[in-house]
């Protein structure tokens, strides 16, 4: 073929191709795990009115920043966060090595099963289980650490690997974006390198766009080797008024849609709604005590308080349902 | 057409594009500013073998991570690093409205012009210059004062825009690692919020990618608004041992490439070549007193220390020759 009929043809095939997908889109359902409703429609019409050019609402591809809390809005945050799940077989696993245990709160209690007592010290005896099951190895341990846990360890109630506590229309949303030209990121109180071992296989996030909480590192030397040692040192609480800064920190855009599901999101939608063009701040509620677990503002965990409620209304935030909104929460099901 | 004929027709025209698109690659020299010798060899000797599927030394394309640091690497530092030299403009700009600096140091010598007096009171002097002219505002407003400096400002010795003050060799390469998969990062000791504004334009580097050093942010509500504002306390330092900390908490995977120009760069390029498989550790020299500056263990600003030389002769990291390797210094010439 000559350059010039060479190009024409691909040209022709390019617009064909585009016609194709545009086409196939268009009759596929990119959320068959949403019911029909307010919430799936408010979600797709954000989506077509910043992808669509020549929209007064087209938002440029690396503009479409998507931030997402992870405990309770991408996967189930019942009847513990699951990271403090973690630490608890961690103090066991651990036990051996620390004899000295048995004689000191809030690991003496732990180990003698009783989760109450252990907890009567408040956040300074959760701090002490968490310093002690996070800090002290490299963070390529830690990895490894938490890899493992994530292979044996199942759900209490669903009796499920943890990575299988997902939710199905989230996973959904989260794909439905990307190929929408979103970058998707995860904005969390939990511990950053307890998310990113698996966020990419289960979410298809890389650990570049976890942002989290986090312990102190440092650099050092063993025997020739640099390791990054995890310090039992608070770094950062990506939490509240931590999330704007986190996001700031991380990303350093502004996003222009975000999902939460409890008082700890409400900076980040408030920071994602104050921002110019148009915005989609959601909140995941939790009302399915058949499929899921029912809980609110009574909650310790997942605290979807009225204040908030109040918030979502006053700023015309989504909230959804996951009773009705949710065809299928678990991918299993 | 039906749709198998479509389809046919569409994977025939995939493959004349790919086909099209490999034979230009081939042809076209995509690092035409570099001198033809060992330095551009092995950069594309690597590139070519973690890119080449069935390679022993494949990488994947979510792990071809790519790190940079700015000052001396991607654009220059001399005579002193850019962002300081904004910082002493600031403080001119500012000098109306903070009466008190005139009988205030390091503040009355800067603004008498006397740089050497100023800077005798050392770190102390150079933190109370940096505090005073990039924090008390917000993170908006920061980001229009670095804009509108970088859009009058020039360089003395190159009376050019800072942003143009951008090596084109360094250019070409990140193009071609991106064309190759490859995600660029910038890990540099400058800092995150001077970057930021203009990398993505200067380099093709959007926010998120850029690492660096910064000050703590505090979310506040100022007439219902949210906003973030700078607060004059250090949050991170991005030099030394601090850029594998960095790179960890903002990436969480291991660069297999990092390039650097300074002592503050060793542990980045340890940190790189710590990891399993193919790596590339890569120092800029600065030797072209003609073109650009010569400078190296002398200098207080971009140190290149004889312990970093022995450290890259004894790791086989390349060294480039600004004056040898790079056939072109700068965009404009």
């Amino acid at each position: 073929m000559k350059n010039m009929h060479k190009n024409s043809f691909i040209a022709f095939a390019l617009v064909c191709a585009m016609v194709f997908t545009t086409t196939a889109a268009c009759v596929a359902d990119p959320l068959p795990s949403w019911n029909d409703g307010k919430a799936k429609r408010s979600i797709i019409e954000f989506v077509e009115k910043v992808t669509k050019q020549g929209s007064p609402d087209f938002v440029p591809p690396a503009e479409r920043i998507a931030t997402f809390d992870n405990d309770g809005t991408l996967w189930a945050e019942q009847p513990m966060y699951f990271q403090f799940l973690f630490a608890l077989d961690r103090v066991k696993a651990l036990a051996p090595t620390h004899p000295e245990w048995k004689d000191k709160e809030p690991f003496a209690s732990l180990l003698k099963g009783d989760l109450k007592a252990a907890l009567a010290g408040g956040e300074k005896a959760m701090l002490e289980i968490v310093m002690a099951t996070h800090a002290g190895m490299t963070t390529t341990d830690f990895e490894q650490v938490v890899k493992d846990w994530l292979a044996t360890a199942k759900h209490p109630n669903f009796n499920r690997p943890y990575t299988e506590c997902v939710y199905q229309p989230m996973l959904e949303l989260l794909a439905y974006l990307r190929a929408n030209g979103f970058k998707t990121f995860i904005v969390s109180g939990g511990g950053i390198e307890f998310m990113r071992p698996w966020t990419e296989k289960v979410y298809g996030i890389p650990p570049e766009q976890v942002i989290g909480s986090s312990i102190k590192t440092k650099f050092e030397l063993r025997d020739g080797k640099p390791v990054l040692v995890r310090l039992a040192e608070i770094n950062f609480i990506d939490d509240k008024t931590g999330k704007p800064v986190g996001i700031n920190e991380h990303i350093g855009r502004r996003p222009i849609l975000a999902f939460g599901n409890s008082d700890g999101d409400q900076q980040m939608l408030e920071w994602t709604q104050a921002g110019l063009g148009a915005r989609l701040m959601t909140l995941v509620y939790h009302d399915d005590a058949v499929r899921e677990f029912a809980y609110g503002a009574d909650s310790k965990i997942g605290t979807f308080s009225d204040v908030l409620l109040a918030e979502a209304k006053k700023n015309g935030w989504t909230v959804i349902s996951m009773k009705n909104d949710w065809k299928r929460i678990f991918p299993w099901e």
